[in-house]
């Protein structure tokens, strides 16, 4: 007992916060959707091609359909002589065959006729009358032609349950003749806020009162990554409005945020509330990092509900690093691209060494590298968020950066 | 004439293919949304803020409101002692005045009390008794306070026309209390496939036949962009089922895009299609890269229409450069992070000298490096996209790439 209190008051880093709250989620439910809906969406199951694409060998140029073997040697000063024997219509089967010394014309896109193994670019050839062509450069067998299965063999996984559709998988989707397919629900996210200073951004404040900022962003962040928030409003500092609000979320949504309140008193109220919810409630206080080291971290019956810092910088940060994962892809999964931009830094930066810091960052090209200027000012400042490009991450071991080191940096 | 033809066909870069087109554009509009439809829009206008935000002193931390001058000299060993005569309530205004030599409670986002100039924090004072504290460490002016207007001041210009709205925008937008604001119309997308050969993905393909790809792919793409696209179907090789279709297409529509038949035939008709469509007409006929060479740019009374190439990276890959930033910004604008990542190649790739490369690559992490590994195939193989998750950029003075090399990539 001692010991799990003290696990749990432990700040945690980012990867062991993942990998507890992982391991105890279970969010999420399937819908079949029409193709022209899906992109976007994740694949619940992995999909397959039944068909071949293209379903025969087609020519990727204007020209003509050869045997191969019928060119071999040919030069402009000893062209290869060709009979044309035939046609083929564009979107029509070439019926008919292809005999030695014999080429068909063929359009782009074109089957090849039995008997033919290669195209001759029109470039490459010289009409001697309607019947006769000389050839002025060899080609090889498959020159010029994508093989029946080429770009998609019949039963091959084509897409990955748990990958996000993408534009080029939808066009590969149409290839293979889907028109509907399974993807994941989008993940309901609740969203409250709390503190007795917050108001709506509707109404104005009065002296001591701040419109709500934490719900507008986390509700922008949500969207961003396709889920579906829903904001709840702000709660009073009370345990029992913020417990009845709580548990309306919890049954109408797969994630609960909390956020907003930043005095103790309301983290208390926050804490109290979220462990008193269900199994297993609350799993860690605190994350080893900077902005957004007082974060709560609960699973109440699969779903996550985190108390996010009061402070709007802190509570997008800790956003990124822990909800957007599980918004695009329902779980924790290694994303090695997640910090996908390299930007030399433009000043010194001093982190404390053994807790990551996320520094807000306005990047720039000059002389063809990309810069990273540092954005300072509290993480109470959401200007400082809006002038901000990206988030650079400097790792738990460093105790800083200097003006012309590289760090990672993700994109805002 | 002799000039303006030669104009025509010669093969223009990326930067002067939207230079072109660019001058001739006008698209869209403008509409008022509410708050919460507003993230991942154009914002229409300047925003300016009303008030300041915070609209009054606030405090950063838990502890006492104090004047710093009583705190100077203060020490654990020689503790300032304060008399406690108030305390800041959340959410209400602080009235009444602290004078020399007193503190008052206040709670994180509290508002500072009149007389008050710094807070400090509760761990660094000791409670002697109810209405006595000692502060052990002094505080400077402006400690763990936000002034008024610190975040935002009044009048200030927070966001800009022309960009587009982030989650940390939607917060800024919330904290000065805008509920609705002005964006520019989703751009409308026009697509049209043509080529004897293709057939709707429902359909099962005869032989010589192919399901469209390109309509859904580009679909796919607009979407990401937040345009509306719209599919026109699959027009058989007329020139009059196509003009037909164009212009129903540029009726409802603010851009237009034909791909998909890529045999000569069908490429004549679409030119000729979009050639007799109005003024100025077509713009250019090519663009120096590789792929999506065969690009026709036109302008018809300020609407673009492209005449993209048939194969499907190609198509896809045009999209990216002139399609996508129209559909993200409604004009062509410098974005030096168009192209953010750096990665390193994993083998020599050779191009052309006079164009630029976009070569279809696999970005993975090696060993903290993020390598760019080529996916090699025919253009016409939508796998091969499939396959990719970057589009790296070889400038046109190159003449390749070798293995170690950086290359800048653009993730798809």
């Amino acid at each position: 007992m001692a010991e799990l209190f003290q696990d749990l008051f432990q700040a945690r880093t980012v990867e062991e916060a993942r990998t507890i709250i992982g391991g105890h989620i279970n969010i999420g439910g399937i819908e079949k959707v029409l193709l022209l809906e899906s992109p976007g969406r994740r694949l619940a199951e992995d999909v397959r091609a039944l068909d071949a694409v293209p379903g025969f060998d087609r020519s990727t140029m204007d020209g003509f359909a050869v045997k191969a073997r019928d060119t071999f040697g040919a030069s402009e000063s000893l062209p290869a002589y060709l009979d044309v024997t035939g046609e083929v219509l564009m979107g029509r089967e070439a019926v008919g065959n292809i005999g030695t010394g014999q080429a068909w014309r063929i359009p782009t896109g074109g089957m090849l006729p039995p008997g033919a193994d290669a195209v001759v670019m029109v470039e490459y050839t010289e009409e001697l009358d309607d019947r006769t062509i000389g050839v002025t450069r060899p080609v090889a067998p498959g020159d010029h032609v994508v093989r029946c299965g080429e770009d998609i063999s019949p039963g091959a996984r084509v897409l990955s349950a748990g990958q996000i559709i993408r534009p080029q998988d939808l066009g590969l989707l149409s290839s293979v003749g889907l028109t509907e397919v399974a993807v994941a629900l989008p993940i309901r996210v609740g969203i409250i806020s709390t503190g007795d200073e917050v108001i709506e951004p509707g109404c104005s404040p009065a002296p001591g009162q701040v419109r709500d900022i934490n719900s507008y962003a986390l509700y922008g962040q949500a969207a961003a990554c396709g889920a579906k928030p829903c904001i709840y409003g702000i709660v009073r500092d009370s345990y029992e409005l913020l417990l009845d609000k709580v548990r309306q979320a919890l049954a109408e949504c797969d994630i609960v945020l909390l956020s907003g309140g930043s005095s103790v008193g309301v983290r208390d109220v926050a804490h109290k509330v979220i462990d008193s919810l269900g199994f297993p409630g609350v799993l860690f206080h605190g994350i080893s990092i900077k902005p957004g080291k007082p974060t709560v971290g609960a699973v109440v019956d699969g779903k996550p509900v985190f108390g996010l810092p009061g402070h709007p910088v802190s509570a997008m940060v800790v956003f990124e690093l822990l909800v957007t994962p599980l918004l695009k892809y329902g779980i924790y999964r290694n994303n090695p691209l997640e910090f996908p931009v390299r930007a030399r830094m433009t000043r010194n930066m001093r982190s404390a060494a053994g807790r990551e810091d996320y520094l807000r960052v306005r990047l720039y090209k000059d002389e063809e590298i990309i810069v990273a200027e540092p954005i300072l000012g509290k993480s109470g400042l959401i200007s400082t968020m809006v002038q901000a490009n990206g988030l650079a991450r400097i790792p738990a071991e460093k105790e800083g950066v200097e003006a012309g080191e590289y760090v990672e940096v993700k994109l805002i």
